[in-house]
């Protein structure tokens, strides 16, 4: 990395949980210019704008939540394992980035016209919803998972459930409805497995 | 209503849609200004600050949501299928106020720090989470559920299955993850139904 790159590196790693937690609105120049310690002509030397920070920042989030929420789920053999493993992962790991989930809270955030940052966030979602249809359809090749397995319903499900209990967790500031959530889906799961 | 009283009422149903869509923040006194016709001096004579408006504002969506909810369903004589239908007005209703969930919306806008705004979220789902438990008990006692139930289970799996997936029906504007929860809830259920 050339020195302008880090400088880059860095205002997006200071600036991506100041829009995680406050959102698009909620976090100014002013807030990013002091949590990096830099002018704002440093800050707009690498970013033509708010919101190609604010991009820039939900990438990086949503590249480190990925990161942190596979680790050690790749090793395992059976499908079923891996995606109760990978939904384990979510409800016992806190986000990589203060605040939240930055695909949840950007979704909430972006319905307010900033399509570019909506665009991004479908994506995020749509790569999620990837990785577990893929899990789910090795799952049904290797006998695991019942041959007519619905595997968007089950994906989406997977995702919903997931979002919604960390906001729920979140918001009461206790871990049940995030292990309700991971119970609900074992019933889930449990109903397509082939006995 | 007196004259005074209207006017206050006039300014919290133009303001709930634009801070349940824009949150907090990104909703500014002149939005309220725009929305509602009036001077500033007009608004603050009824409103000490911009948050007591957001918090009026949040208590109208949170009754309007519940009154759009409920209709119909009081009526329903076996506790499981109120409850189906609670779910099914969730999934097939939209928001009573433009904008999404004004609990999930306002979840997400302020864990930054808004302590009362947050109180009245943490409240608002408490009280649904109680009307989801009345039904469920009414349910064991009705022998429809089995009679170890696990109600705080089931309720926050409810709540935190619907709200994940209007979050995500709206970023992907299509209905499919609303009529997924559903399915997903049904599985759920039928899996603490008396046989």
């Amino acid at each position: 990395m050339t020195k302008g790159e880090e400088t880059r590196q860095g205002i997006i790693e200071k600036a991506a949980p100041l829009f995680n937690r406050r959102g698009f609105h909620g976090c100014s120049m002013s807030d990013i210019m002091e949590a990096t310690g830099l002018e704002k002509g440093g800050i707009y030397r690498h970013f033509a704008s708010k919101e190609e920070i604010a991009q820039a920042a939900f990438r990086y989030s949503v590249e480190s939540s990925i990161k942190l929420r596979t680790t050690g789920v790749e090793g395992i053999e059976s499908p079923v394992e891996t995606l109760r493993a990978m939904i384990a992962r979510f409800v016992h790991t806190p986000s990589a980035v203060p605040g939240g989930c930055p695909l949840m809270n950007t979704a909430i955030d972006a319905d307010d016209g900033n399509e570019t940052l909506r665009g991004l966030v479908r994506e995020a979602f749509k790569a999620w919803r990837g990785r577990i249809v893929a899990v789910l359809e090795r799952g049904v090749v290797a006998g695991e998972f019942v041959a007519d397995a619905d595997v968007d319903w089950l994906a989406n499900t997977v995702m919903v459930t997931l979002e919604g209990a960390v906001m729920l967790s979140r918001l009461e500031r206790r871990k049940d409805p995030l292990l309700h959530a991971q119970r609900a889906l074992d019933v889930v799961l449990d109903s397509v497995l082939v006995s």
